[in-house]
Order: structure tokens, then C-alpha cells, then sequence
């Protein structure tokens, strides 16, 4: 129902764009031109509109980005899709190249000659990206060029329309912090930091300030917009009128001057004029805004954008809401992990059509609780068998592979609803699982409950934490490819910042903020393992008989871990009980909320080990 | 023998030298004066002819600055000497400050007037130090200014003549490479760099890249010097001729061209005219050099002095060598806990007593070895009771306490041998221990055995691997504000870059380096606890079973660590097994130099746990 499991397209793409966009650029007198996969917003997910990287080569991935010079192209594509660029773009145009370790602008510096004009789109470059081109281009003596028309919009006749999704407020009583209470205290950060406005470039820091929601873009409930943070005036909402009805305008324009968004680069250059201090954050404002504003004369004081921080430390009333968010996800999920043991062995299922009875199940239990499964918060990572050694793999019609008794099956899901945003991920052992599956399944479960049950002084970062979800693995010569936790919005954002648990994680964890815990292990070719739930900064508490406060983590994803795949002598006997609880505790919560087979599923499946 | 235990002096220094500073000052037309705790070698122990901030203002601690002004004075000092400052400082003419949560720069910000002129001396503040203080004059509209000669030398009439220890070759048995391999090394790196030469500032990087020793500092083994690494031509070492004996010079004049220190300034206004691109450690390197090379027009490359990393990678002769250092500082740590089981309660012993037999026995295993104890690594700590608890604490007469029944006593403490530097903390119950002292000291084992059992991946940051030494007294609600280990050198500083572990350390631990693992637990006012044993990053290794390759230890220390403080039903199985394993393998080491008592007592104390 929310899931599009087409396949990538096969077809090239029309070799008439890439000639068209090179005329274009010979017009205009551009030795080469920088096509991200990007918007004019910066989030993970884009509109149609902005599928400029689709268009041009034909790769549909979800990161990417291309830059065509007059001679030669390259498409860059990080490790998930070197096999799928092969699949979707004309090589003999576009060489295939690695995004992360030769990025576009390393890339290009080996190919720059004095006196090139390289362009781009300023709306579609961060700050800091432009900066990377900008020294690139510098050192060879070439300039890298901020166009005011992106060429390729010149060219593209059938470009889809922006979204105009309608904005709908999100309710105090689930946000918890009203509107006016959220600007008067960025007010003071603005005050704090002695700068007179902020731009706020990112859709979910304007949803959180606001308290408004949309559907602009898959996934991501924002509505696409920008807005200016003005320390001693009201903020400025700058958004298509058309996504407002007259009730949310009035409720609106109660604290905040709205304009149509061409008004914003007016406004920037107006206080550039004036001379002000603006606050931007250049991992994610455009460089255009940045270029407007010292175009004008106007300071920049770069700095993290100031809704992030506040954004990620949840208030009371967003942490209950994602609590019963949760409640209701794992009555869903308690359902489908029951259907699954029932039927995921009967030879039918597929990747695909279990995730479909996935989306089912969680639509009857948003119904069911009267707060409808809006969306799903991202794509579910159905992965049978080998697929589930893929970390990022996306099921469609070309990949769908058979469930299979005799192997493991990785689900990882979530869920938009009003009151909150999940995500988890459940590993299953489909018929009898071998020994090093269960040995694997019980080291990863070790360190999701070492990171569930840590505690830790304040100020501990996430790469600090991080250690304790890799160390059983690692004492046995194992590890996995990915962080362990990541911040989650209040149906908001499933990927938030700022703080993440990996080795990359050089910010602490602080109290109200949402964590994924997300340890696994991949062996490729033949299986995925992966143990997730999120989990909850709890305030600094003393512990009996200790000197210190400490903050730790309360778990709120509530779905039974397969017991099946559990070595139980792998368990130290603090590790048994943290499970046996987590399970009685999934038990107590879930059980008023299923009947029947389902109910029978819940009460087999959270025995304590070895009951 | 090694340490002076003299009470710090008490009596306030002569005010006229304040009084002489700043007519100093005012006849060269300056506001203030900045005096840091450092030598021109910017080292952890400085010269008595260094001593310049001790001369003025009385403080004699290891840390610190002060800055004068004409109207007021400030000394700054750390959470260590709190108490010390005012027993030796007038706070009328230095007004104590938080050198660490107020630094001088941050202080002198609120001190400026457009238009002053602050004075410091260019060979004491590091490049990074200075441009601190340059930042904040600017910002007052005031000017720092780097003075030719130190105003406080030109008062102190009878300051001592800097050392002149006799420069040691360390023969290449005991480096493992030769210096010529060790240049030829360094050459490349600056080729690498793409740069012409590579100041090296630090003492320690010029005697391990020249292969010699000296003794013109208390406990780091260094030749006070600088040098100048030349990618294509010899090395300059500069070092005061009075040092090198004619053979010595032979040696050395084989790879490097000998000068006088003056010759340095001369030599890199000479580069500087030349345009040379010349590396420079802005953290470590004197601003005056810094200076000279770009008012010659010089090109400054700043960076990590190129000899750090080389250097803390150890060879196989470096850490065999450091292995026979820590077998024959074994023998000698084992006689004293032999010594100290049998007269630890007698009553005569104080702080003081106990840590002169620990010197004892640490010479007569060097003579009895053939390879003399050279100097103590550091000023040992010997901390009876709640003087444990204090993490710096150097006993001096006015402090010493006696060692008594019931209490816990902390010694921390090294030894320099040609073959290589030593650091070890036990902690021992004198009598018989509380509950609570078992429990806090079995948490402060669970985290020592947890780091020295550590496998982990390359790339792994000290800050990942801190959370292992904390993590059982976390859950517990303790803690220990410090580091867990840091880098040690061989025959050279037992404090050395760039590698720790500790939250802050954000390099990974590379094969070869060694460090130390010493988590501790300190309860103000009642004891102290530390085990620290050092240890050996050992290669990348597959493990059986495993899919990747892990580094890990090697623990080199062998003395027994005190089994009456181990509550045995705290630790796990896996943790029991290290420590019989890490006893088994001290009393098979050891025997072989121990008879009588000292045999015996080895025995008993290295028995497995329940034995």
C-alpha cells in the first residue's frame, strides 16, 4: 500500500539529454556542470521534481550524483549501487564512479584546466559542498560558477510539479511545546550566539519550530519550505501558499509572517543591506543563501543549525506518544511475527509479499487504536536468506527471492504515526537454524543488551557507547559495517541528528533523546542478522550504593527477539534476565491488544529462556 | 636516592622582583608580561634555570603561568595545586586562577585596553599557545609581542646555568634501527609532505631519530637540542658542543652536520630566503621558530611533528628490550610487595620510607642485572590512606603519613633502564580491607582485564577502547576522572604521544605502541585504587572462528596484583582464568630472580584465585 516494489528501470536514457544539457553548456560558455542528487531542501527523500540525477542517466538510487563535462561524464554511486548503475545507465556516457572514496569534486580536480568554468546549481550545493568545488576549482585555476537557471530544468520539458501537499498542524497535545514557546527560545539561542536571524534550511527543524507536518516527500511528514529566525521579530514561514487552507494560514500567521518562497532571497539580501549577523549552518544551507547574504554585505556566522539540538531532546508528552506509538507497532508486528511462524515456511512467501502483510498488519492496528498508519517511515528492508546480508537492500519485483526453511529472514520496518515514528528490525530463524547462525545471533544480542543496559556518566559520546554493542563480536573476530544507533524524530524523521552511536559519534547522548540500538552481523551470500529497538536517554539517577549520577536507556520497541536463535550458554546470567524481562514486559504490554493465535504466538514466544 | 622529598618552600618570594618586572616592562613600553611554565624544548620537565615562573611568583608546581600586568598579577595553576599556590604565592601580588576552566589568554581578554602592547618570549609559548594570545590582543585592539630577550632573565641575576649532561649514543642493540635508517625514514615522509625540511622541536623526537640519551631534565632521558631535518641533504642536530665528548661527535657527525643552538635562527632565516616549505608541529614547535621562518618568507606546512608516529610504533628490539626492563622491574616490584606484606603494619613506615625501598630495590635489580636503574621514570606516587585518593599526589615531608593497618596504600611508580621505561601502580591492603574496598577494587579489575583482553579492528580509537576500563564501575555508579592509558617510550618519556586512551583520544592504537592500562577508583578523604600494568598492541591476527583480523595486548608488567582486595564472586569466569593465567605466567617469570622470602612470597601471591 505505501511500499513501490517496481524495478529500477532498465532502459538507458535518452543519449538526447546529455547532448542537450552539453549545448546548453556551451551556450553558456561551462566547460562542465554538477548534477546532485539533491534538493533545494537538502533531506534524504526528494520530490519528482527534483529527480534531476534520474533524468539525465537513468540511475534511480537514493544518493548519488553525476558531473558532465564536455568531453566525459561520470556518475558517482556509493557501494549499494555499483551493480545496479551498470544496470541503469549507459556507461559509454557515464562513467561509473565510487562516491565515497573518489568524490565528484576529487574526481573533477584531475580533469580542471586554467581558465575552466565549471557550474552548478547553488540551490542544490550545501555551503560546505560549494566550498570542496570552490578549492578544487581554485587550485587549478579554474572557477566554479553559481548559476542563476539550473540547465538541466531548461532542457527537462516533462519536468513533474513540485509537491503541494496540504499542511496540517501537529496538535499541542502531541507536540507537546506550543509554537510560540518553541520561537521565543530559539530566540534566546539567537540572543546567546549575538546573531539577529537564522535560516532554517532543513524541513524537519521548520516542522519541529512550527508544529506542522506534511507530505511533500516519501517517508519524511515535512512540507517543504524555508524559513528565517529573527531574534527580536516574529519568524518568517516562507511556503507555497497553496499548501495552506485558510484555517492553518490563520493559525499560522498567529506567530509567524508567511511569504511565497522567492521572498526569501529578498529577505536575505535585505539583511545583508542592513548589515546583520545571520546564523548558517553550512552542512545544510544552500550555498545560494550563504551567497546572497555576503553578496548583500551581510555576516555570516556559520554554526549548527539551532533547532537540531532542541529538535532531538524529546519533551514528556513526544516521549509518551512514541511510547504508545510503539504499543501499537508491536501489537502489529507481534501479529506479523506470528503469521510469519505459521506461514513463512509453507514455500509461497516472498520477500515482497511478506512486507505487504507487514503494511497490513500495521494498518489494521493504526485503525484499530484510531491513529491511522500514516505512512511507512521508510522503505522495510525485507531481506531472505543471502539478501539479508545486504545491509541497505531494498526488495522489487527483479530481486524478490522465495522465504526458505533452513535460513534467516531480516525485517527491518518502521512506521509513521501521529503520535510517533518506529523502527525495528526482527531476525527470524525460518525452519531449524544452524549452530553459527545461533552463535551469531547471541554475540549480536550481547551487545544490544550492552548498549541497552549501559549506564554512563554525562558526556559520554556515541562512539564511546558504540564499543559496547561490537565488543562480544569482536572478541570472536566479527564486526559489521555500520553504525549502531542513529537519532529518530517524533513523526518526524527516522534518520535525525545530531547524535548517532558509531564510531563517528563525537556527540553525547543526552536525556529525551530517541536512539535506534542496532548491532548485527552480515555473512555474505548467506545470511543477515540484525537486532533492533529504539531506545530512550534516561536523565542522570544515582544507582544504589554508587558516587554518581548516571544517564542510561529505557527500550521502547516491544516485539518478541527469537528465541530460536539464541545460544543460551553464550548469556552471562545478567544478559538471561535482561532478555526474560524485556520479554515479560512485551508480554504484559501486548497482550490486552491481541486474541486468539496471535495472543498464543506472544505468550510462546516471551517464555524466559529455557522454560 | 632518585627523588627529592623536600617540602615545597613555603616563604613568599622577594616582591621586589615583581616590582623590578614591571619597571622592566615600562621601560620597554609594555602593559604585561606573560610567564608560562615551560622551557624553550616545551617538554613535560624543565631545566632549574627554566624555572622562571617559580623564580617570580614562589609556585613550584609542574603546571602553570603567569601573567603581569602593570596594575595586577595572576598566577594560574590547576585542580592539583589549589592549596599549594597559596601556601607559596602572596595573593596580593598573584591573584590565583583556573589555569584549566580559565586559561591566561581567556583571563588577559578582560584585562586589554586598545592600543597596549603585552610582551612574551617566542622561545616559550608554542605557535598554537601564541596564537591564542594574538587572537585575544586583536580583538582588544591591543598587540602581542614576541621580545627578543626575556625580561625576567634580565632581573634574575644568579638564575642557574642551563644543564650539560653528556649527550649518550643508544647503541643500535638496544634501538633496533639505525639513525641513518631512521633519517632516510624521515626523509621520505618530508618527500611525501612535499616538504624541504622539518623542524623538530620536541627532545624526545630528536634522541629517537638520532639514537642518543642525556640527562639534562629529572626523568626524561633527553638531550636538551633542537634539530632540522633536510629531505635531501644531512640533518642538523643543534646542541651546545660541551655536551658531546670526541667520540661521541664522531658518531654523530657520520649522518648529521653539528651546530651550536644559536646557529637554528640563522639557519631558518636562510630557509625562509630561500622559500623553503618547512613542516612545522604548531602544538609543540616555539613560536620564534615559526616566526623567523615566515618573516624570511619562508613557506609554513604545519603539522604533526613527522617523528611522533615512528616513534611510538615500537620495533622488536624496542619491546624485547622493554620486556627484559619489566621482567628485571618485576623482580624488584615483587621484593617490595614481599618487603611491604611483612612490615606494611609494623607502624615505623611512612609514605616516604616505603617509597625509598621501592628505589632500593629497583637499583640492586639494575646492578644485579648489569643494567643500572638510570633514574626513576617520574616522582613516585605513594599515597597511604586518603592520600591515595588524591590522582597527582607526590608526598613531600610536610605531607608524608604513615602506613597503617586497615587502610589501602597506592604506589605508582617507574624506572628508566637503557633497555627501557617502566610503570606500574598496585594497590595493597594494609591489614584487612573493608567490603567496600573489595568491591570498588574488583570493579577497577574487571575493567583492566576487560582492556587487556580487548580485540578489536584497525582504526579503533582510544576513546572507543576507554569505555572497556569504565564500563563495570559505570553500571555501578563510580567512576575515575582520568585517563586510562597513555603512550610510553622506551628509555625515553613514560609519557608520550600520540596514542591514549582516554575520551579524548581520537587516534587508534597501531601494532607495536606502548601503552599504559590503569583504571582506577578514588574515594576523597578515605583511599585510593589503581592497577596499572602496560601493554603491547599486538598485530592485526585472524582469531579461530572468525571472519576478521583483531588487534589486541600483550601485558608486559609482571608483579602480582593483590589477590586479598579481589572479591572473587564479581568477576566472570573468562576474567578469573585472566588473572590465574597473568599469575601463572608473573611467578614463572620471576622465580628464576627471587629466593628465600621474596620466592616465597611470590608464590603465595600469584596462587589461583580460591586456592
Amino acid at each position: 500500500m505505501f511500499q513501490n516494489f517496481d524495478a529500477p528501470s532498465r532502459a538507458h536514457p535518452i543519449r538526447d539529454r546529455l547532448v542537450a544539457l552539453r549545448a546548453q553548456l556551451a551556450r553558456a560558455g561551462l566547460q562542465g556542470f554538477v548534477v546532485p542528487h539533491a534538493d533545494e531542501y537538502q533531506g534524504e527523500y526528494i520530490p519528482a521534481a527534483s529527480e534531476r540525477l534520474a533524468w539525465l542517466t537513468g540511475f534511480t538510487g537514493s544518493a548519488g550524483a553525476a558531473v558532465v563535462l564536455a568531453g566525459e561524464a561520470a556518475v558517482f554511486v556509493d557501494g549499494r549501487y555499483t551493480l545496479q548503475v551498470r544496470d541503469q545507465v549507459d556507461v559509454n556516457d557515464f562513467t561509473p564512479e565510487d562516491l565515497i572514496g573518489h568524490p565528484p569534486h576529487q574526481w573533477l580536480k584531475g580533469k580542471l584546466s586554467q581558465g575552466d568554468r565549471i557550474g552548478y546549481d547553488p540551490r542544490l550545493l550545501t555551503l560546505a559542498e560549494a566550498r570542496r568545488f570552490e578549492a578544487v576549482c581554485q587550485g587549478a585555476g579554474a572557477t566554479f560558477v553559481a548559476l542563476d537557471e539550473n540547465p538541466v530544468d531548461a532542457i527537462w520539458a516533462d519536468r513533474p510539479l513540485p509537491p503541494l501537499s496540504q499542511v496540517m498542524p501537529q496538535p499541542d497535545e502531541l507536540a507537546g511545546e506550543t509554537a510560540d514557546s518553541k520561537i521565543r527560545r530559539m530566540q534566546e539561542v539567537l540572543a546567546d550566539k549575538g546573531v539577529d536571524a537564522a535560516i532554517l534550511a532543513q524541513s524537519d527543524s521548520i516542522a519541529w519550530t512550527f508544529n506542522i507536518r506534511g507530505a511533500d516527500v516519501p517517508h519524511n511528514p515535512v512540507v517543504l519550505s524555508y524559513a528565517l529566525l529573527r531574534r527580536d521579530e516574529r519568524p518568517i514561514l516562507y511556503v507555497d501558499g497553496r499548501k495552506l487552507s485558510n484555517a492553518v494560514r490563520d493559525q499560522l500567521s498567529e506567530r509567524a509572517d508567511i511569504k511565497e518562497e522567492r521572498a526569501f532571497l529578498t529577505d536575505l539580501a535585505q539583511l545583508g543591506t542592513e548589515g546583520r549577523r545571520v546564523l548558517v549552518d553550512p552542512q545544510s544551507t544552500p550555498a545560494l543563501f550563504a551567497k546572497t547574504l555576503t553578496d548583500a554585505k551581510g555576516v555570516l556566522v556559520e554554526g549548527a543549525d539551532p533547532v537540531v539540538l532542541p529538535k532531538a531532546r524529546k519533551n514528556a508528552v513526544e516521549l509518551d506518544g512514541t511510547r504508545r506509538a510503539h504499543r501499537r507497532d508491536g501489537a502489529a508486528m507481534t501479529r506479523f511475527l506470528a503469521w510469519l511462524d505459521q506461514n513463512g515456511a509453507n514455500g509461497r512467501e516472498t520477500e515482497i509479499s511478506v512486507a505487504r502483510k507487514l503494511e497490513q498488519f500495521r494498518a489494521e492496528a493504526g485503525a484499530a487504536d484510531d491513529m491511522p498508519l500514516l505512512e511507512i517511515s521508510f522503505d522495510t528492508i525485507s531481506g531472505a536468506g543471502p539478501d539479508g546480508a545486504i545491509v541497505h537492500y531494498r526488495v522489487n519485483e527483479s530481486t524478490d527471492r522465495p522465504i526458505e526453511s533452513g535460513t534467516l529472514y531480516l525485517v527491518d520496518s518502521g512506521a509513521q504515526y501521529r503520535d510517533g515514528t518506529t523502527d525495528i528490525t526482527r531476525t527470524i530463524a525460518i525452519g531449524t537454524p544452524t549452530a553459527e547462525m545461533r552463535d551469531r545471533f547471541t554475540r549480536v544480542l550481547k551487545g544490544h543488551i550492552a548498549l541497552a543496559t549501559a549506564r554512563f556518566p554525562q558526556g559520554t559520546t556515541g562512539a564511546q557507547l558504540d564499543t559496547l554493542a561490537r565488543h562480544a563480536l569482536w572478541q570472536a573476530g566479527l564486526d559489521y559495517d555500520h553504525g549502531t544507533g542513529h537519532g529518530v524524530g517524533v513523526f518526524l524523521s527516522v534518520h535525525e541528528g545530531p547524535v548517532r552511536i558509531s564510531k563517528a559519534g563525537h556527540l553525547p547522548p543526552e536525556p529525551g533523546m530517541i536512539l535506534s540500538n542496532e548491532p548485527g552481523y552480515y555473512k555474505t551470500g548467506a545470511y543477515g542478522i540484525r537486532i533492533e529497538n529504539l531506545i530512550v536517554v534516561t536523565p542522570p539517577e544515582p544507582i544504589a550504593g554508587g558516587d554518581r549520577e548516571m544517564l542510561g536507556f529505557e527500550t521502547i520497541t516491544l516485539a518478541p527477539i527469537d528465541r530460536n536463535l539464541i545460544e543460551v550458554a553464550l548469556l552471562s546470567p545478567a544478559e538471561r534476565a535482561w532478555l526474560d524481562a524485556y520479554h515479560a514486559r512485551v508480554r504484559e504490554t501486548l497482550a490486552p491488544s491481541l486474541e486468539g493465535d496471535d495472543l498464543a504466538f506472544l505468550l510462546a514466544s516471551t517464555q524466559p529462556l529455557g522454560a
